[in-house]
């Protein structure tokens, strides 16, 4: 394969999304299908990878996983008032099935509130019965006018948990807990910080009474929405009768959540750890950890070469990881390596006859130091104990990558009073994390989006953001108790 | 919980049947969307671990997951004229999306064949890109008049692949590859046994050449198809200009198969091996392995006793089972057999003070032969290595219910060759599998059927089936080849 320029980010950001996506295999634009997206192979591992460690953080925490029907009775989204407001823009409707016009029209889910609380009614009938904490993982639809490959798409797909509690107590625990399984997942898992905070009212879900959200920094200083979780209150319950007797006989509606996040963490993926020579995953995420690179001249070398490649490959998968020995013919090892750079793929080995004589191999890390020569940094092994060597660096370069990120939004995070200041840091496009005191009013936080296209991303919550303190609304001078994240958004 | 009385099947197969899934609580009909279900919990913890068995057989032969649209243009079902005619009557439309009534429809895809041709098209241009080897879980829909749980539902959830070869050679040897890996999944984790065989022309997959199946035997005498792999030929290559270069610099359409299993193996393994008390799993489909039931009269012999269950729950949980410890409260541990029964929990362990002092537990397998008492055979297992025990009763279990399958079947497979005999096998809602002589017209096959209600479920392939001798049809007399199977079918 040729090796392919990829639109380097300083030059158009956008671009470079799209390119590193299209260069790695990741996915594509559906095109004929509006606003779809295909995830091919090499994308739909790395979300396999995001699904299996998210829902054994699921499990762990006592849900468990079901399937409800992808059609929704139009009637349903009408019982939540708000929640129809919010979604009737975006449906897409079935009014003909089996060769007959419906009598009653369905919706393809955008969100599965209604259906589920339908059979919380069902199923729920007295407090032994709760909580009760479902999670599904799924496919839902809200036509996009605007999208983008995996931040915004017509159809993604997702996982959305719902949960049904006793008391406002339990459920505001809930939507907490889950919010903190998503940080972790993303630190521990991404290689990726996020602000944990609240949204504004004007940001909120479609019938909740409060909405908590995860927010990841971006390499262009623009924050992404990475995940969500709701506290419905007893809005549903209400809307759909999901009713129990508590042990005192007396009864009342459930209080429920629901959390979610999809498809769009492969986008925060991209943005957050890539370069201008494509992509770059966290090994925990790695569809492949580790591409073997066989290095030859003449053709008795080969044999010796592509051995001990593939005896090392077997030593290394024995302790779980994926490898791919590139023995491919009439590639160069050059091009060889820019295509494993492109995929993203975490450590590279070279083999050859010298390196077979000194028991030794060369590894280079996706993203490496420079050495004095200015090439990047290459570490020799030793083929001894080669699994230990391979999983320490992985193990580190997982860690890097997250001081990495967090560095970088540390560095473009500022607290600001002028609001003269605040409009020059959002314009001709940019963006940085910015903390700024805000009178709490929607008029205000509107008037701020309209004259610099930042949008509070979330009021942050304890520990999240600076501490505290009481201050002045950057554009109204109002009264404010504590400043809240600004940035730009996906 | 109370006793519940489940239909027993010689009142009423059909009730029996729905009685399973309610009290095992699998799944139940959705009701306010046609035909479609609600998986519960615990049936769509059943559908994970076939998911799970059945992917890495997929990923062990080469092939990848990816993800395409859920929306296919209406126009693209017309490209391939046999495919739109199968499909057509059983379509939900999208006529309206985002507030407005779209210029092209979309159906919602009752298959995928069409739009992965329209992306096979565009990444395959060279015999470099051969074979593709493609898979995709999802939900598909298929707008059926009669709908029985899991086995026919409007909506379901499959696996669908997808591969494009060089020749027909390497795509029919595909084709008999996943029918093959269907029937070892069918084999080694559900403990049933299938008989592997082609589709009659009438039976075929729309816009095959050649659709190969497993059909299963189900306790009633019907058959159930389990699975089928198609020979898609260069049909749908020819409908969406699916071309690649030979070696030899000639272009020609590639060739295609598709082959499918889906949500319906939940009521296959309901039908295959469940009884009058309820569920009934091989331990390697079951979500929980064990239930360990603590006996106690007084408080002071409960905290021992239900330690002790307890550590050897861990124990067991060391060694990769799912293990539940049933001490709640105000429950009688009668009550509480029956119900893990009903959910199909392979093995119940019993611990009470005089088993803590024997060093032993009473265990018993979820179908049990009786002692001469009458009772249920119960056996003592050394609580040392109660690992080791536990194992080994699970793996016979395992084996029983494959080789009780397998002998069921057996019991109710006969060759026939007079048709009065054909006829009375049929009579009355009966059902056996039935190996006959046919004369290969689709006019017979239909006059059987018209008949008989009893199908061609398939001509069976070398080695299933009695050997192919020639003969003379069961209906008109015409010379046959070899016998086929009839029976009726869900």
């Amino acid at each position: 394969m040729a090796q392919v320029k990829i639109t380097p980010r300083s030059d158009d950001y956008s671009r470079w999304y799209q390119d590193v996506i299209a260069y790695a295999e990741l996915a594509e634009q559906a095109g004929v299908v509006k606003g779809c997206m295909v995830i091919r192979p090499h994308g739909f591992a790395i979300w396999e990878k995001i699904q299996a460690d998210m829902d054994a953080r699921f499990k762990a925490t006592g849900h468990k996983n079901a399937s409800f029907p992808m059609l929704i009775p139009m009637s349903f989204l009408e019982k939540e008032a708000e929640h129809v407001e919010g979604f009737a823009p975006e449906l897409a409707i079935v009014t003909h099935a089996g060769g007959k016009e419906l009598e009653e029209k369905y919706c393809i889910r955008p969100t599965s509130e209604t259906i589920i609380g339908h059979f919380f009614s069902k199923w729920i009938d007295s407090y032994r019965d709760l909580p009760m904490l479902l999670n599904q993982w799924c496919n839902v639809m809200r036509w996009e006018l605007r999208t983008r490959i995996f931040l915004r798409t017509s159809e993604f797909l997702w996982q959305e948990g719902h949960t049904a509690h006793a008391t406002h107590e339990e459920s505001k625990e809930e939507v907490h807990r889950m919010l903190q399984v998503y940080a972790d997942f993303c630190k521990e898992t991404m290689a990726m910080p996020v602000v944990c905070g609240t949204k504004s009212a004007h940001e909120r879900f479609a019938g909740a009474l409060d909405t908590l959200c995860i927010e990841a920094y971006m390499q262009d200083g623009k924050a992404l929405q990475s995940g969500t979780s709701h506290d419905l209150g007893q809005n549903f319950g209400k809307a759909f009768d999901v009713m129990f007797q508590d042990q005192d006989g007396k009864r009342d509606y459930v209080w429920q959540t629901s959390w979610g996040t999809s498809t769009r963490l492969v986008g925060a993926l991209i943005m957050a750890h890539s370069d201008d020579d494509g992509l770059v995953l966290p090994p925990k995420l790695a569809p492949i950890h580790v591409a073997i690179v066989p290095i030859y001249r003449k053709d008795e070398e080969k044999e010796a070469v592509v051995t001990e490649a593939k005896r090392i490959a077997e030593e290394l998968r024995a302790d779980g990881l994926t490898v791919e020995v590139d023995d491919r013919e009439g590639i160069k090892p050059g091009a060889k390596y820019y295509e494993w750079e492109r995929k993203g793929v975490p450590l590279r080995l070279e083999i050859g006859p010298r390196d077979l004589e000194s028991k030794t191999v060369m590894s280079k890390l996706r993203v490496a130091e420079l050495d004095e020569r200015g090439r990047p940094q290459k570490v020799a092994l030793p083929i001894e104990d080669i699994g230990v060597h391979v999983g320490r660096l992985l193990d580190e370069f997982q860690e890097f990558l997250y001081e990495r990120a967090l560095a970088l939004r540390e560095e473009n995070t500022v607290s600001i009073d002028s609001w003269e200041e605040f409009v020059a840091t959002f314009a001709d496009g940019k963006s940085k994390f910015v903390y700024a005191h805000w009178d709490g009013t929607e008029a205000t936080e509107l008037a701020i989006k309209d004259a610099t296209k930042a949008t509070i991303r979330c009021v942050p919550l304890p520990g999240h953001g600076p501490a505290p303190e009481p201050g002045k609304c950057i554009k109204s001078g109002e009264p404010s108790a504590q400043r809240v994240l600004f940035a730009r958004n996906y």
